[in-house]
């Protein structure tokens, strides 16, 4: 019997990239975090703190802004593929990498109803993601969106759950239903117009949220998923987190007032949380594009 | 020589209340975090444990939503001096009160290109703001806006500074611009169309922010205070915090390249902190107004 | 070609239950927070929203509260133990359960040199961990704890590493090592006295942290794992998240200083990120023990 | 009627300094986040952009970083002083200047025993605080403690207040008592065993929590302000922000349970908030020590 290392990856975690495209007066920003991590031949590091083969994450940081004089930024799917594929082609002993990339949205200051050539402010949370994967000649592409808080003021119920000695929780055909949502989904293939793909995917998620009547939350996030892949053949699976932000509504009996769903105390902690995949019964799995992503 | 209680307040912090008007089909929503605090004659709680004048912080809070259904919650400014004043004169022993509360936006979600009728998503982590303080028979209203973050690509110099033995930092005539608005205002008095008035208030720092040439982040506070009062005869003065997030041009030398203001890091820590006030020269300063609001 | 269910769990997420034990006039607490998650025949209430299988997740923090209070909290392990195998032999259609936990620490405040009967402080932001899986008839434990913040103000090296074209690092032979320990270890099973095999694994991963002179974060990582498994039969594996908490040496050449390794700035931002796993060779994978943990 | 600048200062914030004492093989460490602002003749860079008394932010921080080297970190309060004097007396039009300091604690890394010579682990979120104004010639300092979160499981009580239309709260002679504590506390001089007198404030402040039967937070607060009044004649007043920390009693009765103070649930928000100042009657107030500290 002997202790062995088992699967491991070391990088640059968080690199905050501002690119600026001046070729116009009319400038254009992209806001990026990158991290990037490598797995390959790490044993002599680990066991006897041999680098030989450590790309020190300080390199990969300094390759991130490199790239983004010398290529672009472009759209972070092909941002992450070109740093992953450096990675593992330059690098010795490096055959694996995972690019994750955030991106940040900003809009031009209005000024006189116009959009300003180089004055911007941020957009909101939200942020736009992708993990990349490069697993020897193979490249795997998740993308999605995180922290996209949505509300439905009605239009939701939940009912004709079991009930048990701790059941306490009233059954309800009206009240506001609530999440941020995180959604990743993964490319069968790099051949996408990145940019335009993202933009449908998140409209269809939004849209499946707003127009289905729910049931459960379960039910959404199944009509969300469905409702990208149907519209994205590009797509092999899609997998959303979706917490249940409480909404609480308020007991006014107190003072005498009834409160017919006007009134509610939002919760922070704690609150429901359902995670799904949704995904075509005809793809393949493949584990290595999820391996160590930090959400579901 | 004794030992006696000097200034003091207590409330309760951060109700979160959610109110949907649903007088109509096509709801609207208001999404307010609450803060109350009471001052008045509280010696004997802190010294004997006596509670007769302490209307206890669930009251407060539950006074909040009561409020919100009996008299709905319109502008947070009308919302908070309701409230306010509610507690002065109600409350046995207690004469003062400071109401804080933040908005946060929602906007329609696009279903086939129209806003549906009770599905939303957040517009982002800016937040509209009220500080309203009653003592006595007076009034004071302070509303602002914070976490606005804006970015200008170009048009920021910084250069004539003292040097020292301690300097490092170049001049420069071309830098990015970035600051996460903290702004607050205080009203003159309280007849005044809160909505339109913030709304107003805001465009004007943002132009102003976006169209200033800016040869220190001073002279775009200052810009931007300005603005404001210019247009709105209903200010008094105008507080402006702004951090400096410091975009740090990357030295592209290492691999060849030139980085001609296009390839930045974004840090976090350290930041500059420009902060400072704007004010009419005619109108007398009301310390109470800003008396334990959390920023400068 | 149809769109199917994947995989997927629900159920409610951070409930911060606080337990006294009473039983003397000399109390102790218990402070968690308690994540459950299930999974099984799901499928109705995505496709249809038919909630017979869905116990609802406030069921699921009620009986998290009615455990503690009727069999007791215990070792953190226990008490996740007793509610998943609860959740899977009560539940309609569930067969799989994660609990997560996380536990708080506080220590008595010494007064007059003794530690208070009822009053505490809490002892820092660690926090102790663990991660249960049913699956079935089988139960996988995975403890740990995180945010344990360590730094060596010496002995630690990094050199020996490929130079490319990205490259600007130095080589050092002393320079600041720290890091904000993640650690998860899997049990073997379940016949273990877990809080002192907590003790004892804390303290060899602090132990080895302390005592090796490190070549390489890797090498402080491999020998963190190899100490815990060493003197542990019980653990079958161990993985390590360390990020590299990055203390860069100022130049302070600017006055004419000499900085001899005395004066650094601790940067937040980007960070290295070092993750790995040591195990023994002779024991299998159990991938389902792993999970959906949220971390590596 | 003119636009003019009021009130203002500008600075660099939260610089996180290291310093390691390597005078002998034992090593020790000083961790501090240090932010300073300067006051003066500020007008013209605000008004034009002129510069001329805007010593830079950028050199404020390295300002911090040579003196950590060339005089030592020592205690927060000399160092601040130091800092902010030289400020005051070296930099042109500048008269004014406050210094905030955070000292983060470390302790030994235990091995066999002994605290390891190098290695060190940090002791919790608590933080040591100081702000020190200097105004011209004056010089005043504010030093304090935050995040030290303490709980009494019994000896606190809470009834006797006020009801009205909107109370729901039953009284109670049994509950939880927990908070965060923030202090500050106003020296009369600067002729004070800084590191001494801390220690013996934060003993007398947790003392006063721990043995004080609590009727109201207020008492508690004028508890703790008073023990440290009374054994520090260097201290003029402290000043106390305490959110009260909500843990609401389980009701278990929806499966049978009694809950005798046994089962709590601890709620993040809304929270309560208790501020107060504790102060000797015969001393004057020093509102420019207390100007634009971030808290009450």
């Amino acid at each position: 019997m002997g202790i062995v290392m088992g699967p491991n990856q070391y990088g640059k975690a968080e690199v905050h990239l501002v690119a600026v495209d001046r070729s116009t007066p009319r400038h254009s920003i992209k806001d990026l975090t990158v991290s990037s991590a490598l797995r390959g031949d790490l044993d002599a590091a680990h066991l006897t703190g041999d680098n030989s083969n450590v790309l020190p994450t300080d390199t990969q940081k300094n390759t991130a802004f490199a790239f983004a004089k010398k290529h672009g930024v472009g759209e972070i799917e092909d941002f992450a593929l070109r740093l992953g594929r450096h990675f593992t082609s330059t690098a010795e002993g490096i055959d694996g990498a995972r690019i994750l990339v955030e991106e940040a949205g900003w809009q031009r200051i209005p000024v006189d109803g116009e959009g300003h050539d180089h004055s911007f402010s941020r957009t909101g949370e939200e942020k736009r993601t992708t993990a990349v994967t490069i697993d020897g000649d193979r490249a795997h592409v998740v993308s999605g969106l995180k922290d996209l808080v949505v509300l439905k003021s009605t239009g939701s119920e939940f009912w004709g759950y079991p009930k048990d000695e701790y059941t306490t929780l009233p059954e309800t055909d009206d009240r506001i239903l609530a999440t941020a949502v995180s959604a990743r989904w993964r490319y069968r293939h790099t051949d996408v117009d990145w940019g335009k793909s993202f933009e449908d995917i998140r409209a269809s998620l939004m849209q499946a949220f707003a127009t289905t009547h729910s049931l459960a939350l379960q039910q959404s996030l199944y009509a969300m998923g469905k409702a990208a892949l149907e519209s994205h053949p590009e797509l092999a699976e899609v997998r959303l987190s979706l917490p249940n932000k409480h909404h609480f509504l308020v007991d006014l009996s107190y003072c005498g007032l009834e409160n017919d769903n006007e009134v509610f105390y939002a919760a922070d902690r704690p609150y429901g949380l359902i995670e799904g995949t949704v995904k075509r019964d005809d793809v393949e799995d493949e584990p290595m594009a999820w391996y160590t992503t930090p959400e579901f």
